[in-house]
């Protein structure tokens, strides 16, 4: 106990090293929360990355968990909550004017499975108006503030990119936690669609939302993995030697800018070079239509979620969601019934392909954070959320400008412990040819 | 003014045509709603259908309704609200000790579009717990208090079953809806999977659950879909000369009891006699999969639904959802991708192959509503909930003892409004074939 870890030193910590520090007794989680809110506030003004943060309530339930015997793995690990996301505690307002100050009063079941595992919800993150369209988040950058941080997860991202906490819940609809991740130089998991409960969480599209998470490691993403139940720990390759790594441009590649084309084309020199067998892999035609049907089933599927609010509230709305709404594009029920089926084949074709490697690696978004406002382009992220297929944000290059450029970890259904275990000795190998500290959190 | 409808007449009319009443001036929502409520108050000894109702409070706002020029489609008419989804101003407890006296604080969508259209949410109805498993509800069998009244909607199939009120909410994830219906003699509506937003209803499947309603004719059934905006109203034929019916026994034929067989045999009779085409459907060999996938997606799904309650709230939670949490059946990781697989293969199939009628018509429970206590069997119900296909339950037939025996009339996916036109000449034919009053609300 003389050894204790002081607060400016737990802010440094991975959620995997702040947890066993307060397991061990070296770290208490008042001294934790009391580290991370000193470093949302010191900059807040400039990233304004929470919507709704109570220090006092924090620190006090900070201290009932250090009067508590650990009773989970994140016992006394801050977590930051989406604000989309119910917590039983703190309003829940969707970047909202409908939901402004609204408490639901329960919290979503995934906030409740972090609760029952100890974490210590830290507050409220920003988002794009109910994680879909409309008010953008206010967030910045944590790299750059002239920059975005992304949508729509974009207070989560930017809070764990920027070293203010070490875990925060998102969630992905389209490229909404992947994409910040890229963004802000974070670590982020969306698990295989349906493994975490969304009860609670704002619905846009059944068939696309998706809860997933930040943090500062990919251990730290296998930690909250284990806390949902989501299979079973898998050991990492000892080396990359003899891994099947298939690099993937994507029916979207069009969409990269050169600064991630050429950060692809290293990435998969370095992973070459560190004895993995890496090969490139083409998706058949089909998959070519997949971001199309991720519009349609999108949009059809957000006129369903926000009829009772067009009726309702209809002139607090944002014109975005009455055109869903109003179904303004003129999606068919046909078009729907066929871009459902489309994505239910390319499902059952993907998971085939990718067994045939240990991960497929492709771009998390088109290049790095774009200058001024607005959530930027979820083009490459949307037809793996179609495909239901697990991702992990590996924060794994730099632009030019010295912008973090995140590679996306994927493979088939259900495969998120195998996956996690392998993008561990992936990152190794791009931790090792990045400068000195270079990919790693403030 | 001077023809106003009296309290007793008024509760005998369907949704419509009180709908319509209101909207002359012939009758207020105050008198329909002391109505509801004088009947429900007098069989609630018997039946146990509530879970909630402040009757105070209901007359509150039918006056409060009748002082508001009419805004929708609903004005004045009550609509009971199955208890596992979300009301603003009434408990929501799921038949769960976790959530005795639980109050969410805001309407379920589906619950905020009845309002938005004037409805008046009258009280809540008993449930299975949470939808799903554990707790049987209470309610007894409008036409025999010796039977069940089915699960999990029960209660709001009893209600409306009974006469006590003209509508009502329910959901399916097996056969929740259609199967009570059945035994009830209620008109039910499963509309095409993803038609009306679930937030706020509790998940138990992702991929099964469906926000559906109970109703006193076709007609209600076709407004409610106004209401939630589910495709166009569509002309009925003007009979059923040349009307293509395909009678499908489903693979879940042998679950059904001699009185339903009867039943099924007499139905054909009676659409062949009214001029309508018929033939037998037999499904494909596949579809004999549907089931055992139906039961790998719904526990496995049931896991991640029920996880939080487990971790938080374990000793106050039913065995059979600790059964789906641990996963005690072991259904794997495979298993649930080849049921997924299997489901998406099948409704493409399906709704090629029944694009070739205008309606499916198949038994909506084995048979009459069984004595004792219980839900009843869902094995009717299960493929085509699996299906995401329409499904409007008619209370077409009677058993030997005089229970209901309801048919299901089902499609292709989105075709719910022109099924929902066909079912209303197909329920001509039926109500045309009974004894009098049979068929009929009491």
């Amino acid at each position: 106990m003389s050894d204790r870890i002081d607060r400016d030193t737990a802010t440094r910590l991975t959620a995997t090293e702040a947890a066993a520090a307060i397991a061990s007794g070296a770290l208490d989680a008042e001294t934790l929360a009391r580290g991370c809110l000193d470093k949302m506030a010191a900059r807040e003004d400039v990233l304004k990355a929470w919507a709704y943060v109570d220090p006092a309530a924090v620190l006090r339930q900070a201290r009932e968990l250090d009067q508590t015997p650990s009773f989970g793995l994140l016992h006394g690990i801050p977590v930051a909550i989406k604000d989309v996301i119910d917590t039983r505690d703190m309003p829940t307002c969707h970047n909202s004017p409908i939901f402004f100050g609204h408490r639901p009063g329960a919290d979503a079941g995934c906030v409740e499975t972090l609760r029952a595992a100890g974490a210590l919800i830290i507050g409220k993150t920003e988002t794009t108006e109910f994680a879909a369209a409309g008010r953008h988040p206010p967030t910045r950058n944590p790299h750059d503030p002239r920059r975005i941080s992304g949508g729509s997860s974009a207070g989560s991202a930017a809070a764990v990119g920027d070293g203010q906490v070490p875990l925060a819940l998102g969630t992905q609809t389209g490229g909404s936690l992947i994409r910040p991740a890229s963004f802000c130089g974070a670590y982020a998991c969306k698990p295989t669609w349906g493994a975490v409960s969304r009860e609670g969480a704002r619905v846009y599209s059944i068939t696309l939302d998706t809860i997933g998470w930040y943090g500062r490691s990919v251990a730290d993403l296998d930690l909250m993995a284990e806390v949902y139940g989501i299979g079973r720990a898998q050991p990492a390759p000892a080396s990359l030697d003899g891994v099947r790594i298939a690099f993937c441009r994507s029916p979207a590649w069009a969409a990269t800018e050169p600064a991630m084309r050429d950060a692809f084309a290293a990435a998969e020199r370095i992973l070459t070079d560190a004895g993995a067998t890496v090969t490139t892999l083409e998706l058949p035609e089909a998959f070519s239509g997949l971001a199309a049907a991720h519009q349609v089933i999108l949009f059809r599927e957000g006129r369903a979620a926000f009829l009772n609010l067009y009726r309702a509230h209809k002139d607090l709305l944002h014109d975005e969601f009455r055109h869903r709404v109003e179904n303004r594009d003129g999606f068919t029920d046909q078009a729907l019934v066929a871009a459902y089926d489309l994505a239910a084949r390319c499902r059952t074709e993907f998971d085939a392909i990718a067994s045939g490697f240990d991960a497929i690696v492709t771009p998390s978004a088109p290049g790095e954070a774009p200058m001024g406002i607005g959530g930027g382009s979820p083009a490459l992220n949307l037809i793996w959320t179609l495909l239901h297929v697990p991702c992990i944000n590996l924060p794994a290059m730099r632009s030019p400008a010295g912008m973090p450029l995140g590679l996306t970890v994927t493979g088939p259904r259900f495969s998120d412990r195998r996956l996690l275990a392998c993008a561990k000795v992936l990152d190794q190998a791009f931790i090792a040819k990045q400068p000195q500290g270079q990919g790693k959190v403030a």
